[in-house]
């Protein structure tokens, strides 16, 4: 079973997300396994087929809807602490009219992100309107980090940077990118990871596709390598890092435009504070790289929130005027992607404090030679 | 990149989707990455956030609408072999008005069981009804294998009992399951796997709950211990296997019921052949159990189907009287478990042949003693 938090917090988050939905004119939310459901109760359960639900009424005592054959894995959550009724059902029992049987039939609702169709069919035809999304509501919640999660998230990237520190062990000219997959994987367990949630090794041309994740590619001696790596340490927090390596000094070229992304990444990092949105950051990043004429080579987003998921709010992207607050935490990773011939990508989290921002990774932002 | 079929399979595949909606009356279906997006296409992309999702008319030409920065992800697939539009879109555009924009404005739509609540939703505002599930449209599909997933599924089978085969290396009084479970889990990529999907690990009072994962409890000499354990391997199809260990000769109660088990799971095997329903083949296990007494302690179904998806159609439950084909693979799992001390199942997966089953697994069935 996986670590949590102390059951006051859990309360103290359902009850917030009691009083969103009632300011948002929501009945309630039924929020399905995921990382929303770990958040409100601290429980990791991951059912598909059978439906498992918290379901968080406005005004009233919650309830969970789970199947008797789940029961045991909610034990070591903070359930039994909560004021959660349980409602357990057998195959046989509509799961969905025990979700919904307290609420009223009109009642508004929200689903979480990660309810799927399965679930989500049945519910909204016990209902005279589509439910709506959640995210709005929950967002909220877990958008600002409290001091224990962003402690978790400085374990996670300290946990990360020692991954990176051992680059030079895995990442040697001759080797596919599979094999030095393999031994990251087990450095981010060794590392005091619960698993690795994504591997990139992006060698070459590879490397300009920021989504590779990695192949059987030889790595050659003149190749630029992005390794962009992370996972979950304990209760849930993720880490998320990249870093650029190469085998002896880079082209001319190539270095002048590490240069200009390097030049990106500090600037939007020296402009995230409280106050400013989150398209400034993202703009401060982007007008560094366009200026120096690499605009066309910058083909995503500047970062994503991170936390329990790996990609939540905020997102750090052109359109979005959200203002940033204190407590959020995001990635803040321009790159610069040659097609066909290379990729660079610095990736670190940050935190956001009272004035400022506090960076998670420290490993250094150059272009790393081993 | 994962591996796949020959791009005729998915073409033949498509084919039949569109087939089935038409026969069904429904006018697209429209399915988001998981398992019924590699089956019908060969791509394994994995996106949550940004939509990723094919469209099957019932008539006309099928699309692919995903995000410009996935778009690299889908190259390995089958679908530039396909009769299938790749339609890209970038940050600031409605890949739901993509998706929806060449059907009819009251078209009956039908969405894979997988698709979120975040796509779904606003895929629902589009339409003037609700989308239904298409689980009917590509259960049909999905759970009659050819011979090259039957194959695939072989493949798992023997892979994962030579997993079991070398549980002596593992499991150890004195150990804790986790410990044992990180072995297994390595052991599952050695044999063969992509990874492993799920281990359990249950010992002493743990195997009585069939959820139970593995803990930090340390495993004592006089314990039965639950084995549990599976995975894919390429393209995707997976194993499921299990079987139930002890350290010396077992009580003679304890041994009295395992004989009850293992004869309840050869009832269960003797049974299923096209023409029997899925309830029947879960009737022939539970009545042996009924029989000698243990009824209550066989608190799950007999057994479920397996392919892409670890859980998938045919269910093996009571009030299934689904007729079982040539082609069909599920598990047949009959467990006993006695609450806070003991638990005991054992599991092969059978694929439907014209005149009966073929077990995939040939482990021996008894209790295996260390």
């Amino acid at each position: 079973m996986a670590a949590r938090f102390d059951s006051t917090v859990y309360a103290q988050r359902l009850d917030r997300a009691a009083i969103l939905a009632r300011d948002a004119g929501i009945d309630a939310i039924i929020v399905g396994t995921g990382p929303d459901f770990r958040y409100l109760t601290g429980s990791d359960a991951d059912t598909f087929e059978r439906l498992t639900a918290l379901v968080v009424p406005a005004d009233g005592r919650a309830r969970v809807v789970t199947a008797r054959l789940e029961l045991a894995s909610l034990r070591d959550s903070a359930i039994g602490d909560l004021p959660v009724d349980v409602v357990d059902w057998v195959d046989g029992q509509d799961p969905y009219a025990l979700a919904t049987e307290s609420l009223a039939s009109d009642a508004r609702l929200a689903v979480s992100d990660a309810l799927p169709a399965l679930h989500l069919i049945p519910l909204a035809a016990r209902t005279p309107r589509v439910p709506e999304l959640a995210t709005t509501v929950l967002r909220e919640l877990r958008m600002i980090k409290d001091d224990a999660e962003i402690e978790a998230l400085r374990r996670a990237g300290a946990a990360i940077d020692r991954v990176h520190a051992r680059m030079g062990e895995f990442l040697v000219p001759g080797r596919t990118e599979a094999e030095v997959a393999a031994d990251i994987d087990a450095a981010i367990l060794a590392e005091g990871h619960t698993r690795a949630e994504f591997i990139i090794v992006g060698s070459g041309p590879n490397g300009a596709d920021p989504h590779h994740e990695h192949s059987d590619r030889v790595i050659g001696a003149d190749d630029i390598v992005v390794i962009d790596i992370g996972g979950p340490v304990e209760p849930g927090y993720n880490s998320d890092s990249t870093r650029t390596y190469c085998f002896g000094p880079p082209r001319a070229d190539i270095a002048a435009a590490y240069d200009v992304l390097e030049r990106a990444q500090a600037a939007a990092v020296a402009v995230a504070r409280p106050g400013v949105t989150a398209e400034a950051v993202d703009a401060a990043a982007r007008t560094v790289i366009e200026d120096a004429g690499y605009g066309d080579q910058f083909i995503h987003r500047t970062g994503h929130g991170i936390g329990l998921s790996v990609h939540e709010e905020p997102y750090i992207v052109a359109g979005n005027d959200d203002v940033l607050r204190e407590g959020m935490a995001f990635s803040i990773e321009p790159g610069i992607y040659v097609a066909g011939e290379w990729g660079a990508r610095i990736e670190d989290i940050v935190v956001l404090t009272a004035d400022g921002c506090e960076p998670l990774n420290t490993r250094p932002h150059g272009l790393v030679q081993l």
